[in-house]
């Protein structure tokens, strides 16, 4: 049977990635990997996992907890969260978060609500891979989104239309960004608002990374930001995408969606329609183990990592040859090195693999252009401070030998 | 802000159903529901679990259980699931398995997989309403599946031609489907593949009640069927959907797809990219626990259902008025009510809460063409034998009144 005659046309758009492909290859121990950005299993509240499991299958509680439930979420974990977003001066209540299964699924739920095929997604250049995976399926085009750049309103729509849609929505990923580690300030913030505003789309906020905060000052979501000048979070135009991946646990899979009530409301049938709901007992866990240690596990996840993104940022320091520039996160898992413009990332991975031993993500994939073939990303949430200073010392001579 | 004018036109078919909306004032105690089509919670293997979890956040396993996980799937979970295909005539390995988050997911998918806007869908007429729910966000047409009818394959071509698409596959529920209780013979089995040859589509198998079997003989799987034509799973058109909401418990949120390898990677990169994977700890709890006590948890569920199946077709024939029709199906939780031609359901209901307190859910949001108003669906799952007698009772009375 000849399978890819009756595949929808937006299969043409999910391919494998090559890169995805080696990576996966590299269980070996000799290899020091900066590739993965994912947490430190070391790291997760295990003990309280145990007890809000223990709990949600007791006598009171089991029935609920294995049976199926709403598709807009637990109750109680949708109340905890309506605090944790009121804490971000986000007023809202629990009509305005739909759980989902990961803040993945968030991004391909709004990607599914937004997209009609050759409308056009404003992404950041570089731009969470993932986002774009799951945008993909709706087969877009995508334009840069360029906080304080000089092109107006006006010039994006004229390029959406010309593309034979229009412009539906912004996206960022707003602190300590996948992949770049980079955060938007707040008048960059107030500027995707305002071209919004102007074009008159959704503004999808991804603050995945949120609570890893090692220092500087906070900036405010841009949820709150369009609260503040709008009124109320039913005004309001800013999507915002929340997950304890980074936080808790990410094999529970449990994220949300914070905004408008008539954009939640139509999500819930959205997500009653793709999987019923998220896990029930799952949702229940969460609710429990946040409600007993999310402050005091997030602030030891906070001291751990700060120090591993210390050590990074010494070692390439120490290391890394002139040319060579990166970025310094002030929170989140990564760190974005530029080469000098003739090296390719994905060539260096190659030697880098063969002669030094160490893995990372060439940068090319992040780019919706594919451009950005000389830039890399590292991730600094697994490895201890020695691991981090011998890797980053066999990257550098990887580099120079390149 | 004007969210309908930036919504995708997949938005226009996903609404609120109004009977849904009804249904969930149906908390009060005096009330007899037949209602819902889910498991009797009493039934859910807790203790198995309860072991399950505490050994999945055990110090040798916790690491991975609330780690991110591969999207196809935990290994020796698709391992167990290849042998109870195995069981059921469908050779396979794991390569042809992926986990999704329950089978509504895998129907969503299989759209996703296969349907572009304007393409045509072979359902029942009546079918499974999640998954109209799901097929809809991918705008498709339908056409009636009619097993043993006249209508010739180029027929079926040239109406979804005409349409502006082609026909992408068949979607049948094989064992007492959801909502007839009905299951397809061997014949009307060979039919849809027959059909679905000569039209190169895909076939999908909904299998999620095939563990619910009460009496009569087990008919093979369509993918079985198929296999015995073709001589390998990988000659397959039919895509198997199968769940362990019925068997062990829909809480957990685990299905899973059996089909040609082909076709498991393409839906693999579809599930990385629209939520990573399935929670990892629940597929590592349905493991243990569907290798601990499947085969007798589930005999279990049979004797129970099978009794109150019983209970509700004596009551039927004790309690209907002439000109009443039922099916008697052979397992599953569905007896399909028809009435006769002048009455509509959904007004029976609205006068049978009012007067009977007693609920069901009218037929017509099963047929993709809104026909079918004076069938009606009751579910024998949930209620004990006493109350089946006398919300049955009940419902009679409300039809004899209309």
């Amino acid at each position: 049977m000849d399978w890819h005659q009756i595949f929808a046309t937006r299969m043409d758009r999910m391919k494998a990635s090559e890169i995805r492909e080696l990576l996966k290859l590299l269980d070996q121990p000799d290899i020091i990997s900066f590739a993965g950005g994912i947490p430190d299993p070391a790291l997760f509240p295990t003990g309280a996992f145990q007890d809000a499991l223990a709990d949600a299958l007791s006598p009171a509680n089991a029935s609920a907890a294995l049976q199926y439930s709403v598709s807009e979420g637990y109750a109680p974990l949708r109340d905890w969260i309506v605090t944790q977003m009121e804490a971000l001066d986000i007023p809202c209540t629990r009509e305005n978060v739909l759980i989902t299964s990961g803040s993945q699924q968030a991004l391909d739920y709004l990607g599914k609500l937004l997209l009609s095929p050759g409308d056009t997604a404003l992404v950041g250049w570089p731009t969470y891979l993932g986002a774009l995976g799951a945008f993909n399926a709706y087969e877009p085009h995508y334009d840069r989104l360029a906080p304080r750049g000089n092109r107006s309103a006006a010039d994006y729509a004229e390029a959406a239309h010309a593309n034979g849609g229009r412009v539906k929505f912004a996206y960022a990923s707003v602190d300590f960004a996948n992949p770049t580690g980079e955060t938007l300030d707040r008048a960059s913030r107030e500027g995707i608002l305002t071209l919004a505003d102007e074009l008159d789309i959704a503004v999808i906020e991804d603050s995945a990374y949120q609570v890893l905060r090692y220092d500087g000052t906070p900036i405010p979501p841009m949820l709150a930001l369009e609260i503040a000048r709008k009124g109320s979070i039913e005004n309001c135009r800013t999507l915002y995408c929340g997950s304890f991946s980074k936080s808790l646990a990410p094999g529970l899979r449990v994220g949300w969606i914070c905004g408008a009530s008539e954009v939640i409301g139509r999500l819930v049938l959205m997500k009653q329609a793709a999987d019923l709901h998220s896990s029930t007992i799952n949702q229940m866990a969460i609710n429990t183990v946040a409600r007993s240690v999310f402050a005091d596990h997030t602030a030891g996840l906070r001291r751990t990592y700060a120090a591993r993104r210390d050590a990074m940022l010494a070692a390439l320091e120490t290391h890394m040859p002139d040319g060579v520039t990166w970025t310094r996160p002030e929170g989140g898992m990564f760190v974005w090195i530029t080469l000098p413009k003739h090296m390719d990332g994905a060539d260096l991975l190659r030697t880098s693999l063969e002669s030094q031993r160490v893995a990372f993500v060439p940068g090319q994939a992040f780019f919706a252009d594919r451009s950005g073939a000389n830039t890399l990303r590292l991730s600094f949430s697994l490895a201890d401070d020695a691991k981090i200073e011998e890797g980053v010392r066999r990257l550098a001579a990887a580099i120079r030998a390149f």
